[in-house]
């Protein structure tokens, strides 16, 4: 993520949670660029806010949407090419797992980051499935993620497989 | 691999083939440094000689082993650590299909290295499994990687997965 965005660059958080991620692409794009990023739950939008405001980051570099996922593209117009996405699907680690992502979601939501995307630009998805649906929605995403023309996209799976209790899943998608 | 290696280093190419990795090793490593390369086929000894020889590589910084990968220990002494190696399974990309390499030989190989290895040290495996026995020798070492002591070593397996016609599987075996 760290080779692929710029300062200058607008990227999304499309799972802005505890709000590390938003930090993170915030301080990578820097003052001149955006972070737009999405939460249905209020408390994900108030506690990243505070996180941000925390680390001197102001809020005409980045924009809080308590709107899913699924309707990024109603939110962001799609001339408004973005140069990375950040997805962490499954449940929120250390959070409650009972609140999870649904596949019916995310891969809308995927979908329409994709096609955001700046040629070379990066979607990462981190997928924690070690809960009750989890193999659902990895199962889902990863045939979908199989699924796209290796000619628009280079997708790489990536995961610690010695680890107990269920590593994550890293798929990287790259916009040819 | 460039970000672990550094000139001065020791390292393997366990699978030395066309030698195009022990070229890419010897540059690593660099006047200071030695590789050691491993293949069973005369033919692959004479094609990496001349190649490092047309690349100003010079044979104080290599070692070419007509010797099966599988015998490493009885070669490499365990005090003389590596920093990497580097192992391309299955057979050789636009090579001759019928010459393969076995789990039965490529384990033990893997365990070797993995037991010469320093501490950071890496161990790249390169898969390909899109001929017969491909599949066996792919489930034997994913098996066997998944089976280290997430204590002594990271292993995180990555792979392009919308590419067609088998892509390679790639283990990165690191030393912790």
């Amino acid at each position: 993520m760290q080779s692929v965005v710029n300062p200058g660059d607008h990227v999304i958080d499309a799972t802005m949670g505890n709000g590390h991620d938003t930090l993170f692409l915030s301080q990578l794009v820097h003052t001149t660029g955006h972070v737009s990023a999405f939460d249905i739950q209020p408390t994900a939008i108030k506690s990243t806010a505070q996180l941000l405001s925390d680390n001197q980051i102001f809020d005409d570099n980045y924009t809080l949407y308590q709107v899913s996922h699924s309707k990024i593209s109603e939110v962001i117009p799609k001339e408004h090419k973005i140069k990375a996405a950040i997805f962490n699907l499954g449940y929120l680690p250390g959070g409650d797992k009972t609140i999870i992502t649904h596949h019916e979601t995310s891969i809308p939501a995927i979908k329409q980051c994709l096609n955001l995307l700046e040629t070379h630009g990066l979607v990462i998805v981190v997928l924690y499935y070690g809960h009750p649906g989890g193999e659902d929605e990895k199962k889902a995403i990863i045939d979908f993620a199989q699924s796209l023309d290796q000619h628009e996209f280079n997708v790489l799976q990536y995961q610690f497989i010695n680890q107990i209790q269920a590593p994550p899943i890293c798929l990287a998608f790259e916009k040819r």
